[in-house]
């Protein structure tokens, strides 16, 4: 019988998890029991000393959406294997983040909300969504949701990621070559990227610089995937017109940080979703199921290409 | 040959009309020349007197999406046909702005940003897409794109009209049944109706009080399908928690109305969509070919439904 060590946020995973798998055998961190009866753990971020204290541990069960704080760690231990949930409901929570943060900037709320306060009833030109065209780099479950999701609202919709993928209605671009093709496009860039080694820091001055003057930026990957000094730089010059960020390259963001008083940034503290338990629960249980019968198992994360 | 009067926004009418149909007859209000040459008229509102004057007018072509403003004139004068702009565009446009006006509640921007003026890093709790029901009063094209909108967002959508309509994916009600039915489950009330003596002060105080509490109501349809006092009334109770609105009774909204400085409503001063001429003129002209060769106009209201 597998046996799951959960290491994250028990008080919602650990009844979801008996609800759908009352025989499981199930230890809470920080009661491990005997360490050598640990399978699986369930975690978001993780201590290296943990993983290396459970002699039999053979899978890490991801919590999140993003898995750059795992790769690391399974790449000096060559035994172990990442899972991570899939979930269209979280998908479409993190495309709902980047849309709301879009649309806000490109529909004038801030300024219509300035007008109110004034009482103040000045119509301003109608920005439209045909014709105006939205880069998505990355094209896994959350940019494709996200591109979809914009191309419903009539915009143009150019998706990128680092191999060639297709998508049903979406113009898609690959490589360093095509992201230079696109960049001069893109009114509007979303990072909804993973974070590895080829896309940390991707987006910089030069990609900024390439941008049509007056973009929009918006971020739900990773911080690291953003210089924030050349953003702020980028800012100041009007390159870029405004930015919507849901992830910092230190979080919380500190206070005092100069993104959170420029007038053209909007802040949110990392919310763009949050696993339900309830929800996956059952995926987790059949991975746990194919982990002891010794079957593929579901979700896998590729240790090399980081996702 | 056909002439048409352009009473509307001229500067950006006269060169599309005249880039669309070089030969065209143009005239442009307020100068009429021979009124008996008139036979179709480019409107937004007009004045009864101006019909009148033209002998020979046959069609009112209407530049907005909604035509209520026409549909009573026309009434009295059977002898007038009513053609609107069919335009995905327009619709597009209305259908951002509803989204925009809903996730900026939905994800809590309004509380981010006055988080972000204190540099305070307080994730709330995540609401999620899925689970969500979005009830859509109108299945017109606006309707339509916003429905479609919200679905590929994840949302559970929902559409109304009046008469049976079946639309791919989405569930559909009909009818005042249809509405009772729907109501208690609409977390979010987005009216894109057309205005018609059926749908005029449909979001009453009766509807107000069966949708779940703490419900949202954004309208983009016109002013007149909300009992202003009424939501003002659900607001102060926590029955509605907050709306969404860019169309009033009165437009432009009296300064020092209520609606104003209601903490729980954001205004936009009706700015939805904007028809773009240079797109559309030439749906206008084979509009008028038509009308010419006596064959069957496109995109015609049906004065008796009134849209």
């Amino acid at each position: 019988m597998v046996s799951l060590l959960l290491n994250h946020d028990v008080p919602q995973w650990l009844p979801a998890m008996r609800a759908a798998a009352p025989d499981l055998a199930l230890r809470v961190a920080p009661d491990l029991g005997n360490r050598a009866d640990i399978d699986a753990i369930l975690t978001w971020k993780v201590d290296a000393e943990l993983l290396d204290a459970l002699p039999n541990l053979q899978l890490l069960y991801a919590v999140g959406a993003g898995v750059d704080y795992l790769v690391d760690l399974v790449r000096q231990r060559p035994h172990l294997r990442i899972a991570r949930i899939a979930d269209d409901a979280v998908s479409g929570d993190v495309a709902t983040l980047a849309v709301a943060g879009t649309l806000q900037w490109f529909r004038d709320l801030p300024q219509y909300a300035r007008q109110q306060d004034q009482h103040q009833w000045e119509p301003l030109p109608v920005r439209c969504s045909a014709g105006t065209t939205i880069v998505i780099l990355g094209l896994g479950r959350i940019g494709c949701a996200t591109a979809r999701a914009f191309q419903a609202l009539g915009f143009e919709v150019c998706g990128w990621s680092r191999t060639c993928r297709s998508i049903d209605g979406i113009r898609t671009f690959a490589g360093p070559e095509g992201l230079r093709a696109l960049l001069p496009h893109a009114q509007v860039l979303v990072c909804t990227l993973p974070l590895t080694d080829q896309t940390s820091g991707i987006i910089d001055a030069a990609l900024l610089a390439s941008l049509p003057r007056g973009a929009f930026v918006v971020n739900v990957g990773r911080g690291a995937h953003l210089d924030e000094s050349a953003l702020l730089a980028a800012l100041d010059t009007g390159q870029v017109s405004g930015a919507f960020l849901d992830v910092f390259s230190t979080e919380p963001l500190p206070a005092g940080h100069a993104l959170w008083r420029h007038p053209a940034v909007r802040i949110t503290p990392h919310v763009a979703s949050r696993t339900q338990p309830a929800r996956v629960a059952p995926q987790v249980v059949e991975n746990l199921r194919r982990l002891r019968a010794g079957e593929p198992l579901l979700n896998l994360v590729d240790p090399v290409a980081g996702y």
